[in-house]
């Protein structure tokens, strides 16, 4: 089992009542270092997600819409689903992260079922395969540069704890285009875009739980802005368009606009096969601070 | 008071607890006729929001999420609005559209405060006017044509009742980008987009509620694919990024993929000053049939 599957698990405890423990090893260390780190948006989804699939009668993640509330606290939380509609291709259910009697996290998850991808079409359909009759269409793939002309993003600012082991950046894989990087060493693009491979550091094929890690998973769009303070996610709702095969998966995120304080954040998975897997979009708070180095270097330059 | 004032009114009959009345001036007729008509989702959200805002500490709902769970009959409604979260820079409520005892749709919506957008910047910020020191950004507009070159939508198949003064078509002023057009003839674009000027028929300047109807308000992108039947809308979440100008609306959809009976559509709406006032995204099924046309003629021909 993989540091994300344990972080992310749950136990039942009973009908629609389950346990759970946000993970140090999950952790983004927020501005300042003295508040308490918060964990990583998308562990926290796919925790959720996961006590929702364990009742849920179809397999798949179609729609989760979650509100950010409070910062989630390293140590132990509740996750109450209830149901509000079980419907022949679609079921609904309410799921919310509690800690200390108070909701951290509240979603909404609709579920179904979505086609699985593959790369060689054997045993399932391969991209924009579709069922006879069956209506398929995808819009155009965003550019990525070859895997090996990508930077390996590493531990950036706020992603790693003081003592330099623990923390998100340490579990992921990020490879970014170039073309993304320029606030990585006091030069943003200007652009408020990111693009990269994404997967964990420890071997393990996506699924839709680490799809809701990846569309969250990059730097806050806005960093291509210069503006690299604590970005906090206030709503984030992701679709589910594929069950992914085996390989790298492709994130690309942008913004369309910056104002009063808001920003928006919509990204694309794409698997190893070119499909499109998963969507998000996200609505968060720019960072008026900026991040504290990590142990008072700069990091990832 | 407009029709759309009084199709999405609520009245208080206690703390947390609203009546409403589903609006048979803002349904869309369903495929086959004799199921009862669904009414517009864009305006069962503007009645849920009207609810949630009544108790509000923030003025604007920054962040809309909503599930339709089953379809709203024309018969009376309860709104059950329940505070997750009272925080200074935003609040989250869970709110809820009832009947029978049954959740209807089923949403949670974050508020705050967005900009005020204007025509010259007098009492209030004009286009990507902002605060000093304060981050504002956006992207390219779409391309629109001339309001003049646009198309009269008029009433669609699915979107009158049989006695042809009822129902959704009838109260909005849709002005159709003429490349977005074929699928009224039989010859769909084969690109799932929609572009029109979006407003009321009724003299009315756009708000929060206006923009809930608008993201929403077009044809389903997939007509321009030819997939004209019923795509009822299973997700759907929005964004308000700016208290909107007066004059028209235009607003921009546009699908990434269709696939497993699933699609995406998503939309800008941006204001007679050229700013982007809301974003939505929606996950809606492709429907089957083909909608019966009105009168057994086709409408808008």
């Amino acid at each position: 089992m993989t540091i994300f599957d344990e972080a992310t698990a749950v136990r039942r405890r009973g009908e629609g009542l389950y346990d759970a423990q946000p993970d140090q090893r999950f952790a983004i260390v927020a501005a300042g270092g003295a508040a308490p780190p918060a964990v990583n948006g998308g562990a926290l989804i796919a925790t959720v997600l996961r006590a929702v699939l364990a009742e849920s009668p179809h397999p798949h993640p179609v729609a989760t819409t979650a509100h950010f509330l409070r910062v989630a606290r390293l140590e132990p939380a509740e996750v109450h689903v209830s149901w509000l509609k079980h419907g022949k291709t679609a079921a609904t259910a309410r799921a919310t992260l509690v800690q200390g009697g108070q909701p951290v996290l509240d979603t909404t998850v609709t579920t179904g079922t979505v086609p699985v991808s593959s790369l060689d079409g054997a045993g399932g359909a391969g991209p924009d395969a579709a069922a006879p009759g069956e209506l398929s269409w995808t819009g155009p793939a965003p550019d990525f540069p070859a895997l090996e002309d990508c930077v390996d993003l590493g531990p950036w600012r706020g992603s790693v704890s003081a003592d330099g082991e623990q923390g998100y950046a340490m579990q992921v894989s990020v490879l970014l285009d170039p073309a993304t990087t320029g606030w990585r060493h006091g030069e943003p693009s200007g652009v408020p875009e990111m693009r990269a491979y994404f997967g964990l550091r420890e071997a393990r094929e996506p699924d839709a739980y680490l799809l809701a890690l990846a569309v969250d998973g990059l730097p806050p769009v806005v960093f291509g802005l210069g503006a690299t303070g604590w970005a906090p996610t206030v709503e984030l709702t992701w679709y589910m368009r594929a069950v992914p095969c085996p390989g790298p998966l492709r994130v690309a995120a942008r913004c369309r606009h910056v104002g009063g304080g808001w920003f928006d954040e919509e990204s694309e998975v794409w698997d190893a096969a070119g499909r499109l897997v998963a969507q998000s979009r996200q609505i968060a708070r720019v960072g008026r601070g900026r991040l504290r180095p990590v142990n008072g270097q700069r990091p990832a330059d």
